[in-house]
């Protein structure tokens, strides 16, 4: 989560989207404009603690010197760990007819794709999503704009070890289903029933080839046209609505 | 589309993705740096004239002074009729068993989805896609990045009259399916079977009531989870997969 967010604006949208805020520091000779108190309105509605403090306090943290009198701490992101992904999962199975769906992210480089597969994650009632702590997009305060929200009612576990996680899964009853365009089965053609954990690749090179080795299903989604691919939130999102549509 | 390209980077950009670029202008003083050299060097594989103009040239036709010595002027993007999209359909159901799919856009105002959507309609061999020439997203620059080059090869037409181009594709032999979320059925329960005119409505409103009477189908997707929707392109691209998931 990136650690200050600065400007008028981006504040005030940092509030209004439900980003995490530990604290919004103002300029105590900042001069009260219709925007300045839409910030404090938005801040006391969420519970949010105002600081005026001098103003070169800001100028000293502001990594980029805009921020007109007013700079938010957001608080660090509440990551779970992959074993309450897998209890919440167990949990949801049983009440969903066995049904539950966890997404893996293989180092994803793009936020914004981050954000659109949560929001679509979120939709189909995923249980989590499971992203490397290393090389890879992670959630920042951008994200609760870019899954209008959703980040906030999705667990997101950070891991070490991508492989050892899927292994967990695997122990657990899930099946581990990678999107890939090598597969040579169509999506709609792979058992997509009961407990499944889809991974996703990144956006240049797909899944890579260590993570491949430790799937069980392998399924791709056909291209009819003359590009090579397509978006990754935009594949992971066919893929996910194809595993609620096996699950009915 | 956007008239002038200016700055070197977003020049490079441009030629990189295959905007079609009827001229490069350049500042007959530009300094030759390694960004000018690969203006230059795109410019000549893309076969695009580059001319040298006095700067003050630039300066006057920069809308937001940031030329950098180099501005490119986009061609027209060259929207068809929707009677070539409904030609180009005709053509491509006798190929492929009588199916065919159109995707019409009521009044979305975001460019990026409108790439999103143009990638992944381009991805499952829709014929076209169809938007109205006013209140909407158009086809520009950026949406040659946003859609991966898709654009390039999808025919897009720009109608004055959603609901009349909709009567058109009905008599053409074309079922016209809304995704909304106000359906009582979901997509997998809708015949998507044939000849399809897919519409997907506006970011904030959906498909408009006035276009919803015109049409023959009604699906929505189910929402598991607590945000209310889908970002549009994911919806989208859900039901065009499904659309050809039907039509295998």
């Amino acid at each position: 989560m990136a650690d200050f967010i600065e400007g008028k604006r981006p504040v005030i949208e940092a509030l209004r989207t439900g980003v995490p805020i530990s604290n919004v520091f103002m300029a105590d000779n900042v001069q009260k404009d219709p925007l300045i108190n839409d910030v404090l309105r938005k801040a006391k509605r969420a519970g949010v603690r105002v600081e005026m403090v001098p103003r070169r306090v800001l100028d000293e943290r502001s990594a980029r010197g805009s921020h007109q009198g007013v700079i938010a701490k957001a608080a660090p992101f509440p990551y779970v760990g992959a074993g309450d992904i897998i209890d919440a999962s167990l949990r949801y199975a049983e009440e969903h007819d066995g049904r539950a769906l966890v997404v893996v992210l293989d180092h994803l480089t793009d936020a914004g794709n981050l954000g659109a597969i949560s929001r679509s994650a979120e939709a189909v009632g995923a249980c989590g999503l499971v992203i490397p702590n290393k090389r890879s997009a992670r959630v920042e305060a951008s994200t609760y704009k870019s899954s209008a929200g959703a980040i906030a009612h999705l667990p997101v576990a950070q891991v070490s070890n991508l492989v050892q996680t899927i292994e967990r899964f695997k122990k657990e009853g899930f099946w581990v289903a990678a999107a890939t365009e090598h597969a040579d089965q169509e999506v709609w053609d792979v058992n997509l029933k009961g407990k499944i954990a889809l991974v996703v690749g990144n956006e240049g090179e797909g899944v890579s080839r260590l993570v491949l080795e430790h799937c069980d299903l392998f399924m791709r989604l056909p291209m009819e046209g003359k590009v090579e691919s397509l978006n990754v939130a935009q594949a992971s999102t066919a893929c996910m609505y194809e595993w609620l549509r096996q699950n009915r």
